[in-house]
């Protein structure tokens, strides 16, 4: 059974009711009962956490190393100028898959440059909450089309 | 029930056989099996086309404004300078995936800047042929979870 | 009788459902029927066409070289990057107008810069489909009072 | 009767000697008296100035918002920094024509951007004193065509 | 018997008349016989072609893939911007020579930079039609000297 | 006869021993033996010289002012900062083909810009030793084809 | 008794009429009102002038000089270029306060540097007319506190 | 009675005894000391805190969300890199003033920009600790005057 | 007998006063006292004048033109951006000097650019008082030794 | 006895694991074992930490302020963006050196530019965990050679 | 009596033949003499040499602080790029006048910046070979006026 | 016994006079006195060189490559600029290390860049002559720790 660790990156816990017109309105509660439901269905396990300090996340990524399969992870704005983020992903060694809620590409500026993504193997952005179903879609069907 | 155009951009007759160690060994005609059965299990239907002009790219999404409910598109090289391409996405006022095989931000600085991302709702990239059954997979998911 | 080749670029053919609130709601139809009857009213002969590929403008240019006396085109998007059909222009020594239905200052920053105006002698923005009438009065005026 | 404020800035005095082979042989006085008869035959009242300074310029624009129904306005090389310029002309709250000479596209670098064409509705670039002419028609012709 | 794909971009057609202070006085059929003539001498067989459609040249590469040994290709303007000819070059894995007919590195800014060189083996530029015979002595040459 | 400088830059008297999978394995005098057969076989006479101070280079430009008809040179990373060897190409008046081994479009950004290359009539790159006696063919052929 | 120079710049006469969204409802005459009974209140002798002219703006400055012990100044647009008003604040040696109504980092690119404020002690900015009384109070304050 | 978070943020602790030509001879004591006697003449209750830690911050400000009326915020050298912080003031919906003791337009290249104004309603920059004051003042008169 | 206008740009006025330790301890009268004194030593006719509004300055630029043999200005800060003395000092058709007290090359960024020099024969940068009187010199000896 | 704090940033408790091919195969306890025998060596008292997070970094230099004579500091990948870090070195007033693994000049180009060094005295980068030592010896020598 | 050294960088022993169109007919050997006859008119004494080398250029500086009072240089193209002879200007600790026969400002964007000007107390440009006599009244006239 | 090569660049040979608040008072003699001894402790053989010219340091490198076992390289000035001497040191294939007296990351914007150290194997920069000392020590001691 496929480990997958998923890490939520700062303010991520105040879903559903910041900006709800760019993030949407489930809450991050709801978010991660439907990542849950997901993993059962695809038959992966998953833990889940969410962390506003650059810090904490690096650290999850390394204790990540010890125990998972794959990454799903939502850097936030750490995106786009954490370079420690992307040394620990690219740490890790394992594969990472990037998820923004929001498509970044048709945001502000500084929000269309990712130097975390470099250090993952695919970037899905744009499709809200389903963003995380389908990376965890793309760990459970790795190996078997392509 | 639900109809997809899925439109691949120039180069991309040539996969299977042009740089593998970037792109895969999967050929063009099998990518479309695969896309052809995803479809086929998630009652969607699909046209498929594959174009090297900037203009008949074009025309074909002015069709698919015609007939088509989504539309899933792997610009290629255009991805980084069509902004005519861009405007007939918007134009086509159709929710449209952009899909790259590669991760197009751990590749060369030209590669990591998509002009048409703008005009799409969710961007995909650096899941290989699979990235393409997760695009038909967002169409098919789409209002049930988010 | 002078003789001018009017040349819309790509997305044109979608004028009048394309983004309204940017473009207006005439359709391209309803604009060729303008043009036509303000180059009735200017003694001036034209011909219309109105193409999606870059190659098919260039080549019309190339046409219009045979037969015409000046080009009035909107490039549409490949305004800004189409070092193409800037060649052509200058190619063609024909007087040429560009014209753009929007006030392309006013807008996203890519749309600011045009590479194919230096190979016009004049540029109408900002005035919808009245742009392309005051281009063929400056064909049709030329020489009078300037 | 639409009544317009024609503002001429610095240099524009010198017209008809300063650099004939670019701005053309014509004088101001020249130039002025074609717009006066363009607008007579227009059924437009004009009222035309020219001014050196920036300050004044933008007094003119605030002036103006008390009687003009419009703004024809050729900024001279206050065009490419003054955004007190710009400001003015969106503070008066009237629809502005820019015109240039010259086409400000094919000449040095500084010219090819216009800070203040920003706010104008429209932009007319090279057709000589004929520019003027074909501001006033926009003006005059506004809303029967588009 | 070496098979060279001679690949002619958009304008050439017009060589001779289109701004012959620049290009020569020498016609593409004037050319192409000089080609076809030192092709006869060295031994080498030359298929040429000449498109105006980025799209057409695509094909034309992915065609040249199936019979050619190697390509010279004169990208005109679309050297400057057309990642999809690099990356139709790259994809054809054949050895390419880039020709310009005037000394690009001394003309408009744009005009110095080339994107599809990095997918070519080596590039001459300057020489006229000259530059074509000397892109088809290193074919033949290639291996005897070096 | 005509005669011709040949003027090797900075560090390519090390030639095939520095990073041969760059540059070959050629030594500086087997290149210049081929240069030397291939000056008898076109007829011209050449003076072959490297250097690495750019002063000196400056100077050997000044002599050959003197008594050559043309120059081959490759100026090595001087290609890519010495606006002094630029102006000393320019002073001679003589017509000059700038020469790299390399392909210098594919490599570090640094070395895709020429400094030097505006100065000359023609730049050949990316052929290895061929590109000089591809040079002194342009000398040799000059005025018969173009 | 501290004298206060308060200097608004080009369009600030237009206040309350002008794109209100932005600036506020208040007339500049109003404004003026608040900053008198705020000096009033704090002790202030403050004489305050509006100018469109850089160059009056400056002469201001110079006679500020004469007999204020400081200085408020909002320099509208000429905030983002006028290197010449920066160097009047310089040469007065007074301290000044550069006063914005609207949060200019919230706001186009332009409007987001400031040439002015180096030869400033304090910036405030985005508090509407308030942060002219912000201003004085600063001034009242200063020596107290810190 | 309004409520106001004030954040000092990191290095801030140090004040009074790091760099004092920069940052002045008060302690951060002292200044806490002076926002508390200021908040009970004007009213307001504040709480202060000082974090080096970009995710406290992040955690602070979201805790605000649920008390406070108001942030006061001082991101230190966060200011010019922590989108993060932006999007944790974004998402609070709370009024915020950004206050720096230094007038950063005066400093280094780095320290002129802010990436966390543009989420704030309001900066004060350059007034030492008076800056605070003026903060708690600009939040005690809101709605009086403008 | 050559006649000469001198003009001083915005802030000169305040020479002797303002910043001596960077422009010297001379007022503006003594400088142009010395003025005086050289160009009656030299037979040179001088008018100066010091002007802090741009449109004064291209005024009195417009009026040199038609008594002057030459002009010797200090654009002040203008020097950096204003395009419109550009023009004016192009238009007059006049050789002009421009003259710096400072070294502009040594003081900030902004201050090493010259937007205006472009119009000039010549500049002299850095001789403080002594290069007005240079200046003067160049006009007395042009055509003596050059 | 000088006390030197050694201070590691993110991501480098994975050494020796962590992409050797770059950082090498020496875990940090092995690095810290060498820095400890060679302070015994040198006669310096040494601490040693390391931290993920960047604020633990910056209160770590706080209180290294009590007690340590100078620092040694790998800030890791806040080398390239920790404008607080810089300020917390720069607070703390103690000479410290910067130490970096590989040889950063020939990395990336963000792993290029450290905007931590100008807060710190040396610079040492590309010796490998020897880096460390040669910091340490730079401390014990100091005053006796220089 | 007062010693300067006057050195002229690279290409200039050509002046006279290269390029006489923008750099005048005189002669090096023309201008030294005028640069002879001006000295002793001064009552200064020369010592004038030219180098094409940037490292003769810098040993001649470091000569000069032996014997001479000041410099008067035309670092050629070297202008440009080279901090070698920046930095041996300011080693020399001697007052310095920049001299170029050209106004830089008015030619390619690369010839606009001077990299040595800021070592050197003032720079003279655009006034051919009266350039070097106007410094060398520079330095007899010094303390004289200002 | 290892054997270095020590090379010098440009204006060394004037340290201890030379800008002695940035460089120190220590002559070059001294250092080279310090580099000896260090060489003698740690048991190595050293040549120390100093040269101005570019060229020669060039021509100095090829020759270490015959007999030296590592480079220690102060290249000056050239550091920031020369592309050649980068090139010489990859083309000797010896490991280097390359020196600065003073903390280049805290100097003037052009001094932050080195583009001689990618082709170096480590750089120390900021501990004055020590850091030569240090280099020495890099090369005894590489294998023994690391």
């Amino acid at each position: 059974m496929l480990k997958i660790a998923v890490i939520h990156g700062p303010n991520l816990n105040l879903l559903g009711t910041r900006e709800p017109e760019v993030y949407g309105t489930m809450t991050l509660a709801e978010i991660n009962e439907a990542i849950g439901d997901k993993a059962t269905e695809l038959g992966l396990e998953v833990k889940i956490a969410q962390y506003n300090s650059e810090g904490e996340i690096i650290t999850a990524l390394h204790q990540a190393a010890q125990w998972a399969d794959g990454v799903v992870i939502n850097p936030g704005a750490y995106t786009h100028y954490s370079y420690a983020i992307r040394d620990a992903l690219a740490a890790t060694g394992l594969p990472a898959v990037e998820v923004h809620l929001s498509n970044i590409h048709a945001r502000e500026d500084f929000r269309r440059t990712s130097v975390t993504a470099p250090a993952c193997h695919g970037v899905i952005t744009g499709f809200g909450a389903l963003g995380y179903l389908l990376a965890l879609e793309s760990f459970a069907q790795k190996g078997e089309v392509v």
